[in-house]
């Protein structure tokens, strides 16, 4: 169908963009009544409240523009959080202002490389190191933006535990060489530091106090990405509205039951806020998402029962592997990370495909040993644990 | 609130991002009764059966993520277009897809002088001139995509009467040195032109054949931005699958009534394709924006239906404009632009403003003269009619 005379998409396509790997993404199966525990979705539908109002704006409206600052939403989070709805932007999902942010703050490499050397000559002030910087394991999304960028990556491990070195010991870390190229040394003067707070895939959650340390310690953006804070005892949202380079990340996706609706947003220094709307498109965020999340907002109490069912489920179904030989860490999340007893990681998840149930495995270093499973209704973790049990009798 | 101890704003955001302006929306007034022609939407509501599904897909699914790659609706547009679902891709609004081409095909101006001097010590290829080109007047978005990229662009006018030079004028005008600064030579090499077709804001619809002559002559990537195409007599869809360097842009937005939900898509060779999706967000396109496109594709009869309503709605108020003095230039769109008689553009703005009804001035060079005018419904251009006649009576 299309002529394909000797194209040369090597002069169409940026370097930059051929050097990059296609994302693979997270397995969707249709196998029926398949319980599944993969992608850290909020088991419980939106509030009726939010279905009403999303069905109740279903009409010719949607051939009018959609607000292009998601205004009425803004202004509802801002009263929410006790801040301004000029310290806020919305984006199509959490993951594009994540990207926005990478574009926004840092220098891609060759940029960087002519500035550098157009500040040695005097031209400009001395720059802060312009990279993409972030603990591992997190969210698998922060090296992907910055490759997409073209920008340079630093990317330092968590301790064995996934707890978060103090301030002290990134400090002291830099002092030492790295062995086999890992780990990296931490930059105080990264131009962009993600953060997962609570960590994702481990679940484990930091406390406002070590965040407020490293937030304070680094000299470039910080992004508290706090996509699972509602199944924390804690958030550190006070410390965006606290340093102006500190930007939180929420998302209406897993707690709020909107992962279809793609709504997310930061709240930060309304400067920086600011810079991300001069680089975003004009109408990101649509309509009837913008309307769900304002509805989500009017009737939170739904959805705080919920944290609460998916909290006391998590603690049940880690208590339950516990006895049953699993290694669960705790977890201040909607999913937990466990080391599984008798056999493999990889065995395991696909024992438990075979029983009809589908969790995650991460093939990467660190992570090979772990099951990451999703808290799903108190009827799928009974059903889990009866699979689990099924499958030590078997074997 | 905010804690603003002497930010360094300077340091946190890059000067490229400093330096843009921010974008200045279109007027939403939310005047009682007023009649609204200034934004390009379509006076119909989606089809009931569009409604329906939408309507029908609001409950507990929302809490799921949506297909990443839109792959139904994918599907759906290759059979309609005689192609595969590897030659298109979708995205939040064209415009979207329009900034996700920027950023895929054309190096930002630090980049590419960097590459030119490893260029010229024979590390690489002869380099097309890596600039975004496009026809003034046209959507006014190319050059702000352009700038918050940082690359170069060249912006070239088009004829008095808004027609396409010739490949051979434009290659006359690379002759000519520039007067002033404007107009700028025409660049066979540049990665990335952009054309509206039928242009806008003038509505004059080119022809496939001399966009074929234009395309066979570049050398980097095309983009033939067909937002408007419906309202027009032919389409160049099928240059998108006869050469590898040529994407045509499509909107569900206004021939589609979906403004709302942002849905745009690319077709083209899948090379072009492919690395589109590389730097895509994952979850780009909401499900529901998803669910609706695909419905619209099951219900075209009614929306070609209202293609004829508006077009003989158009061609109507042409006639009637002409009579009262208008100059009305032709249009292959859902609007058209005209110059007004007795007196300027932006007075007539006001006084139809008086009259409830609103309509778009363009403060730019070529532009002054005239009033671009939102073809509504029969009615909505009967009253427009009547307060055009008023205001030339009491004047």
């Amino acid at each position: 169908m299309i002529r394909n005379k000797s194209p040369s998409f090597k002069l169409l396509i940026r370097p930059l963009v051929r050097g990059l790997h296609p994302y693979v993404y997270g397995e969707q199966p249709k196998i029926k009544g398949l319980i599944k525990l993969n992608t850290n979705e909020s088991p419980y539908p939106p509030s009726p409240k939010v279905l009403a109002a999303v069905r109740a704006a279903v009409d010719g409206r949607l051939r009018l523009y959609p607000n292009p600052t998601a205004e009425r939403l803004r202004e509802k989070l801002a009263k929410l959080h006790r801040c301004h709805a000029d310290n806020i932007i919305v984006g199509n999902g959490s993951d594009e202002l994540l990207a926005l942010a990478t574009r926004c703050f840092v220098e891609p490499v060759v940029a960087q490389a002519s500035r550098l050397s157009r500040a040695s000559a005097g031209e400009t002030p001395a720059l802060r190191c312009s990279i993409v910087q972030y603990f591992t394991p997190s969210y698998s999304l922060y090296p992907v933006l910055a490759d997409i960028h073209g920008a340079a990556r630093n990317a330092v491990p968590l301790k064995s535990d996934f707890s978060l070195p103090s301030v002290t010991e990134l400090k002291d870390r830099r002092g030492k060489p790295p062995k086999g190229g890992t780990p990296n040394r931490w930059d105080f003067r990264a131009a962009l530091t993600f953060v997962t707070t609570p960590n994702a895939p481990s679940g484990r959650g930091y406390s406002t106090h070590e965040l407020d340390a490293l937030c304070k310690a680094q000299r470039g953006v910080v992004v508290l990405d706090e996509a699972y804070v509602d199944f924390a005892g804690e958030n550190a949202l006070k410390l965006a509205l606290k340093y102006p380079h500190v930007l939180v990340a929420r998302t209406f996706s897993k707690a709020y039951s909107l992962c279809f609706q793609r709504v997310g947003y930061f709240v930060g220094h309304r400067e920086l806020i600011a810079a991300l709307h001069k680089v975003r498109d004009s109408y990101n965020v649509n309509g009837l998402g913008q309307i769900a999340a304002e509805a989500t907002l009017d009737d939170l109490p739904y959805y705080r029962a919920n944290f609460k069912k998916i909290i006391t489920t998590r603690e049940w179904l880690s208590r339950e592997l516990t006895k049953l030989g699993f290694r669960v860490l705790p977890s201040r999340t909607n999913f937990i990370l466990a080391r599984p007893s008798r056999f493999s990681a990889p065995a395991w998840l696909q024992s438990l495909r075979v029983q009809k149930t589908l969790v995650r495995w991460f093939d990467r270093p660190g992570l090979k040993d772990y099951l990451r499973i999703t808290i799903g209704t108190a009827a799928e973790a009974k059903a889990l644990v009866r699979a689990v049990r099924k499958i030590l009798t078997r074997r």
